[in-house]
């Protein structure tokens, strides 16, 4: 006995009507006259049918070392499946010293068995040598097939050159995509030193202190040491045009460069920092918010398919309690802010209906070139026979306002309070159980842990 | 009672395993258990599902004032079938001082009951003034929604700027996208006249005046147009590194710029200009054939999604008795080459197999894109129930040799002879019915006549 | 005997503090110790001594159908003197069906015994045959080195690209340097028809309807030609950022282009246009004023050394009865304005003082570069033994306010009115003869024609 | 009493036919008409004179560790006489731990008493903090106006960001330019590693480790940090294309960056790693050879005046007994060539004569550019009054080849035997002394130690 979603459109390598079959956990055809006897009808009508939305990039349950998250696991995942997202890929990190195992496993206690969507890691790597080199290619084949350097963060996560060139050289081959927050630490640390010394310690001066520049110096950077390792490379979270340019020369030249950009730095600009008293440590993430030409410059590049990826980056903090942790000090503010939950419909409200991209591209954006690129392709990120029936239900029609107050999100703000939004996750499906219905998760925490498959290599050459 | 491919993996937004029914000219469903009781049971295993390719280049029947091409829309209807091209896109040309509707009556009438795949026409405009302007938005209504200004071919095609950026301005609007022969013809002009002056008069000529420059200018040129007068442009067979690099940049600034290559670019180059005594002019066609240098420019493009299409510009004329009206001045020589038969064979031989592109982009590259640049998506282009049954059974175990002895396009040589191909269209159905089989064209002509929708206008600003 | 300038510090190839003396119409010695007995000697301690200025782009008494400018040769070249600048060239222009001889006649009868200050003919091309092409060279040997094209001015000066390439061709070999205006005529054509059907009559729609983008692809495209010429190019009046992105990447592989912008691109913006009434008229030239980041890149290019020349397009109208020709048809407004006069002081006041450029780039821009382009170095365009003794002797000191009740052009505005001037000429010197001093000419008019070198064949091979 | 040079041509901001008259250590007056009586007469026609050549680029008696440098102050200098140099500036380098004042120290005992040049330092730093940027003001004072740092050769020179941004920083407002190796030291250590861990010994693995892409990478990058601290900033021997293409686009934007290249990248390429034996090690040196379209970026760069300067970083050691040291392991061949004689000639001969570059601007490239970015200037670097009289005359007859064994650098090869030399350094004079003729110095030691100037801030804001 299935379940047939009848009468919407399907979103994914084309928009066509047609019926959707659910039988077990899987998609079981697609078409018309496909319902069999017994089968559950659900009319979505007038209702697009996305492939559940994927989010590589979170961070939920994280020690900052003066404060954890808001959310957790268990909040987080519950926020994601309300917004439309079935598959969260979240950061597992390596402590100093400490093997990429041991940091495996702390992460899978914290994830286990409280997960509302399915799962999987990435591993960031603060700390290399030729046995966590070793620990790589384990790591691989235990479905961890994506990595994360930090080129910021001085004395913290930040490594440099060289581990980053042979990371590289290393991935090449066993099947690793490496991926890389990109700002140059050095610039960064020296300026916010400055600032500090300076007496400029209010909010603004955290944006102040990480320049577009330093930004688009680090992208250029690693994308040549990956040219020269002959290695595929993933670059979270562009925020500005100069990382736009160098990704694309890039592209251009033959690298394989894959690109993520995130809603606040479509939606939200510097002049956010400008907020009254300490609201604008609300903004203060890294890379911090841009200006309006370089919310233009990601537009056009997902207008045109340049990038690759929206992510969230999700990392809450409460306003009170946490970000007051920096009122006199913008470096002591956690940096990071909500977006798990809004992802889809901010991208919908903003994106598909002004025409800047196209509903496939949203598909594209937030599902499927991420099940691609991180190893769970066709499984997720496509609806089509034999896939996993993790299916978002759109409903077009309905409109709502974004507030803290009524956000699925464990976190006493968002950015977009107030915000007009168009269109909502009417049913959610995870693996063909109902998992979430308007806009509000239902049911117990079913999240699956995800091997992930290696990243292919080229057959050809790299040099 | 229908018909079911059993077995095979569908390429296509994703590659999976599925079943796909065909109910009538339609597909009805895709997936599992999805047979009815009476269909009838194809074995597909072990191929590819692909949708039936789409030409969007092409010149059947076409005088060109000395002869015509050698082949008509049956036989190159006929040869793109045997390939997997289901559907091809003519160039119907308004005379000088012409009507459109004449234009498109006599293209009609060359076409009528001829063709054994689905065809449509671009209208190619000589002559502008502003009653052709009005008929192009007769044209529109017609189905005819894309149109053609040449560069190039000075005293004959070629249009001056004022026409380009008139006519990209009336586009704006009506739903209609121009395509563009990027060639600068009055530099071109002038070096075949220097050349033939100085008693240059063999095939290789014909490359050395047309440089690579010339239209790198032209394509910087017609985007420069475009640009200004608000309205998108598709650019047919770039091909070389300075084309693509004008197109690229324009793309990451948001235009609208759609470009279109062809396997003769990606796989010959210029050392077939040496070849001894008139051989060469197997090779005359313009663009002419570059390096080796723009041909990895062309497949970086391809391989990261920076063109839109692969299409052949087939216009073919036999070596003896057409080609050799060039014997002692090139610039006799009909320009042209054969093409459509082998486009599939050659990206998937010489494209997939060696990891330069996937199998998905191929599909995107010959099928997709076009179907969605030229208003026929998703009718054709994508395998989904509702779509019309043109599947292509790609068989990746056949292999065979080009031969021109043993080619179905009616034309005395192929670019390709002797080479290697991998694969064949084992089975491809035209709107459900059996159009082709192990590489030959099965049956009577059934193409139909293909009313195009019109280009989506961007629903924002465009300035 | 001779005349000695004491004390003051020369400027060109470096700045030093040096005795000049003059002996009849050259410089005979620079250094210490050079007066000879009977010499007369003036003080010029604190003063800067400057080879005096080459403009090489006014138009003097140019008919242009409607209205005659505002300035002929005697009232412009005393203009020029007074501000410094003691060397002009202007545009001879072919008519329609003429000669080019009949064309220098015609300007050498306007100049003849007028001029106040030294003189030669660039020869604008409008209407290119074989014939032509001959004198091309006869002009060469009479000392017009130098030639123009206009891409703008449809139905009027324009000319196609087949008479760029040809021409281009052509002067490579016959020692002749090509110079174009660089706006896309078919374009502007196009958009001023549209703007003046749609009731745009204002004069800020000539700025509206002259794109930025119609500059730079012109330049794009002229550079293009030039390169597959093999020929160098000269392209006047750049004002917009993307004509200097154009130049820059030409510079950077080698194609040997020089360019020049005006003191009106580099300190006036488009923001003039919004003047109230018909004020804006006094802005109307081609192409027309820029925005602020324009003129940035601009300075930039001056500051790095990657533009040629500054020249000032002088081209007066008065307010009053001539620019009102157009008070209800901007396109009927007659295009430029005056600078002659100011354009040393302007450079300096708002150049060198900031700090934008140096004394050393002032004096390349508006002296040396041009003498060495237009074949007049080293007799022009240097402080140099042996050189015609052209020299400013620049007060530093001296301010002003620019004002049009008192400046020597012959034309009732300034676009600078009431704006600061620091600096002066306050002896100007032409081949040894003192011919303004206090910002005003003195004597009569001394000027001679000047039959200028070849421009020299690059020795190696271009192409 | 005083010197006159008659009947030569004077080269620098100009050519023109001019007497120079000396007066002791200066030059006196240029011009005609200027000998006093008494004065020394010396016939010059048909010679240019040239101001004495700068080179600011060498490293000797430079103390490796393993070994010394074959040249000291004494032959370096000598050899640079001969070949037309008149000033050096070599390389102090501070200790790890020590301060910069020792290294000075150490540096100036090298050179007292020996030079037959006058010469200066740049003060290479090591190990950058609070106390060694307090003594960089101390240093400027003394006349030490330049500093370099190494982004290579990892565990030994190369400072990490943090130092290139703080020391950059710090420049600001103490009047220090900053010169840069650029090369990822990084990228180049694993490399070599890589090589040597493979058995890759032999000399041309030097080349394969060191990737143009390295070099270019750390061009961007430093640069990208220049521009964020507001400063200028001097990159040290160019050698690919990528480079110019990064210094190329700073200077479109307005970046103060200025860029030196070397004979060396200019006429030699990798295909000397191809030399039998070990005969390749004479050929190692940072940045290894590049290609010939590296050399042709190069040459272009010079025509159209977008480096700066042309040093030589002579930096020779023997062939036998010292590049031997790393017979069985590449990365121990001392890094290095000669090349400070050889400079003028090289560039007038493969440069001047084939017209890549003009007279002028070997003069430019070989004296006054340095001079202006090294604070000399007009003391040096010009044939002016007032100025040293540095001066060479050069005969263009004159026609040599280029042996060892007839050179006067103390080393054992020259990269360029057999190379055919025209032109030649007749007379070559050091503050008014002959100091060289016929291309051998001849007299004493009698170079000074040069207080150079502060580099100039710029007056408008940085940002």
């Amino acid at each position: 006995m299935g379940t047939v979603l009848r009468g919407g459109t399907v979103v994914g390598g084309g928009e066509y009507r047609a019926d959707v079959r659910i039988d077990g956990p899987a998609i079981a055809a697609i078409g018309q006259g496909i319902a069999q006897s017994g089968d559950r009808i659900i009319e979505v009508d007038g209702c697009y049918l996305l492939p559940g939305g994927i989010d590589p990039h979170t961070h939920f349950d994280l020690d900052i070392g003066t404060t954890v998250t808001a959310d957790d696991f268990a909040s987080g995942t519950k926020a994601a499946l309300a917004g439309g997202t079935t598959t969260i890929i979240d950061f597992a990190t390596q402590a100093k010293g400490g093997t990429l195992q041991a940091a495996l496993s702390a992460w899978q206690a914290k994830a286990a068995a409280k997960c509302f969507t399915d799962y999987g890691f990435h591993m960031a790597i603060t700390d290399f040598n030729d046995r966590i080199a070793c620990e790589m290619g384990e790591l691989v084949a235990q479905g961890v097939t994506s990595f994360k350097l930090y080129m910021a963060y001085k004395h913290n996560l930040q490594v440099d050159d060289s581990v980053i060139f042979r990371t590289l050289r290393h991935s090449h081959g066993i099947g690793a995509l490496i991926g890389f927050h990109c700002e140059n630490g050095d610039v960064i640390d020296t300026l916010v030193q400055e600032a500090i010394k300076a007496g400029q310690t209010s909010p603004r001066y955290h944006a102040l202190t990480r320049p577009a520049a330093a930004e688009a110096e680090a992208i250029h950077r690693v994308i040549s040491l990956a040219e020269m390792a002959g290695a595929p490379l993933y670059i979270v979270h562009l925020s500005c045009a100069g990382a736009v340019d160098a990704v694309l020369a890039a592209k251009a030249r033959g690298v394989r460069v894959y690109a993520e950009t995130c809603p606040q730095y479509l939606l939200l600009d510097d002049a956010c920092y400008e907020a009254a008293g300490f609201e604008a440590a609300k903004y203060v993430m890294s890379p911090p918010l841009r200006t309006k030409p370089d919310q233009e410059a990601l537009w056009n590049s997902l207008r045109t398919g340049l990038l690759d990826t929206v992510a969230t980056d999700h990392c809450s903090f409460n306003f009170h309690g946490q970000k007051e942790l920096g009122q006199h000090d913008f470096s002591k503010i956690p940096n990071g802010g909500p977006g798990v939950e809004h992802r889809l419909a901010l991208l919908y409200t903003y994106g598909v209906l002004p025409g800047r991209i196209t509903l496939q591209q949203l598909v594209d954006y937030t599902a499927t070139n991420a099940a691609k690129l991180f190893g769970l392709f066709p499984r997720k990120g496509i609806i089509a026979p034999g896939s996993d029936a993790d299916i978002v239900v759109w409903n077009p029609k309905h409109s709502a306002t974004i507030l803290a107050a009524s956000q699925t999100q464990r976190v006493d703000y968002t950015p977009y309070e107030g915000w007009h939004q168009q269109g909502q996750a009417e049913y959610v499906f995870l693996r063909g159980c109902l998992a979430a219905q308007s806009g509000k998760p239902c049911g117990e925490p079913r999240g699956e842990y995800l091997r992930r498959n290696p990243f292919p290599d080229r057959r050809e050459n790299d040099g």
